[in-house]
């Protein structure tokens, strides 16, 4: 498929297609749009535009840094770049809507060889404009259902809300209180609803009293348990959508006045390397990050070992069980 | 000054000085040294190799990123980088002696604005590579002291060691123990510095039982601590050279039964976002991470505002009072 095909089934120049691969501004929008999307269509790819062999960079791309999680995926990228040579660009675009145009062509002059975007939401648009000037890129936790064609990696957010809300259970806790994530992240919504299946099939009614919602942070960590424990009939377990999550609560808990794990069972999500330093060591569920950053890594710089096929991979969490869980008081 | 006149004065041809400035290999170990020398006396710039302007990038170099210490830097470069439309690469050494060669010929062929080395030793040879190479960088908290010429970025910690210290000794504490950093890194020794400082200036006597040394790493503090608590003698408080080795500390004395802070105080330094929500909230010395990152990334996007002379600045600490620390048992 040549530039000249493209031109001819968008009703347009082969120069205009040319800019638009180019990220040239001087193109209409609606233009623009019609030909990124028939080049996304036609398998369009560059060549010899980005040199010989891969140019050495791969981006990185946050809404934000503010947690230690970040950092996991930092070494894990960073570890796997350096492996082939690369090095990791990173950017933190405090807008969970994804990477703007802007973004797209300054990565495009500096000839990425790929981009991993970490809990971003990628609407169609922005994804034909990566596609346009053949950015192979990778969602790690998107923020919304990708579209199709789009390759993710995750950890299996469901099995570990389960396995977290079961090991509660099994300890003899029923009033189990949740705080999820930011509810419009899948990996968010599958931890909430790991944590549903598992009361379900236990025969435990689901309170929606018990439920709330932070941003993964401490701040709303400690106080969606100050709400949890201010309730008149309050859990006498926690399981938080992630470790920063975790240590607020357990010190909400402490502010409180209340022992963990005596009074107050608390389960995170994440094991970063600071829930086994934490007081009491905290019992969580453990996704490789460092795993899940690497593979996206070898994704985005080989995107399409035995064809054009996206991926989308979710590596396994599993329970770590520390001394943050007890049976609950008067057991 | 133009490459014929360092090529007469090397006594060499003018292409050995182009293959030099360009990284290729067939030169003489002895003789490239001769000629990054006198490249770097004669203050030779590359004139257009890197394009009208800068190129986009920062080479941010790390010899690890285990501690959130590492993200506040990374945070810092990375807003400072983004307002003048750079990207960040992000590299991990794991290796204090700095960049080696190959490191240097690959963000030198990637054309990087700059580069910020943290916590790395910088030897005249790999300096003299780096300025042969035109590429302007900085050092925060240099690990030894780095040649002449070479500007850094730190901040006050002999100070904040200091008022560590002091606030421990006004609390009625004598028996006082340190667990420093690596006693190599120069940001390490000048916190141990101020505390002998705080002691002689009180009259307190120094003891070398009390003083330890670590890797800035949870784990140190913990093994530290446990060491220090295990004296015939043991402190009543414990000033621990980062964050991360109090929150080790913080650890020996749970395990150990110890209250915090009553039977034992503990400082830190740093003051990461997650000092506050320790248990106790941490007394700690706030040093300006995010602040020392931005200025060092104006330093080598704007290397010789007024002159090429290099900078060597140090950014003011300050010691926050929580809830670690207290008058010693009995008083």
């Amino acid at each position: 498929m040549t530039i000249a095909h493209i031109a001819e089934r968008a009703g347009v120049s082969a120069p205009t297609v040319s800019k638009v691969i180019n990220g040239r501004p001087e193109v209409a929008p609606a233009t623009r749009q019609r030909v990124e999307r028939l080049l996304r269509e036609h398998g369009y790819r560059r060549r010899g535009g980005q040199g010989d062999g891969p140019a050495g960079l791969v981006d990185l791309v946050f809404t934000e840094i503010e947690s230690p999680w970040a950092m996991e995926l930092v070494r894990g990228v960073e570890a796997s770049a350096r492996e082939v040579g690369a090095g990791v660009v990173i950017s933190v675009l405090h807008d969970r809507a994804g990477p703007g145009r802007d973004w797209v062509e300054r990565i495009a002059a500096r000839h990425t060889d790929g981009a991993i975007l970490v809990g971003s939401r990628i609407s169609a648009d922005r994804h034909d404009r990566l596609a346009a000037r053949s950015i192979p890129f990778v969602v790690v936790d998107p923020d919304g259902e990708p579209p199709a064609g789009v390759a993710s990696v995750g950890a299996t957010n469901w099995h570990g809300g389960l396995a977290a809300t079961r090991h509660l259970l099994e300890l003899g806790h029923r009033r189990i209180g949740m705080i999820g994530g930011p509810p419009g992240m899948l990996c968010s919504r599958a931890r909430v609803d790991g944590y549903r299946a598992a009361l379900e099939t236990a025969g435990v009614p689901v309170d929606p009293a018990l439920i709330g919602y932070g941003d993964f942070l401490v701040g709303s960590g400690r106080d969606g348990g100050h709400e949890l424990l201010s309730l008149p009939d309050p859990p006498t377990a926690i399981f938080a959508g992630s470790d920063m999550q975790a240590f607020g609560v357990l010190e909400a808990a402490r502010r409180r006045g209340l022992r963990v794990p005596g009074d107050l069972s608390v389960v995170g999500f994440d094991d970063l390397p600071l829930a086994r330093s934490a007081w009491p060591p905290l019992t969580t569920v453990c996704q490789p990050l460092q795993e899940m950053a690497a593979l996206a890594t070898r994704m985005v710089l080989d995107p399409s070992p035995g064809g054009r096929e996206p991926r989308r991979v979710e590596l396994a969490t599993e329970l770590v069980v520390r001394e943050s869980t007890s049976p609950p008081a008067g057991r």
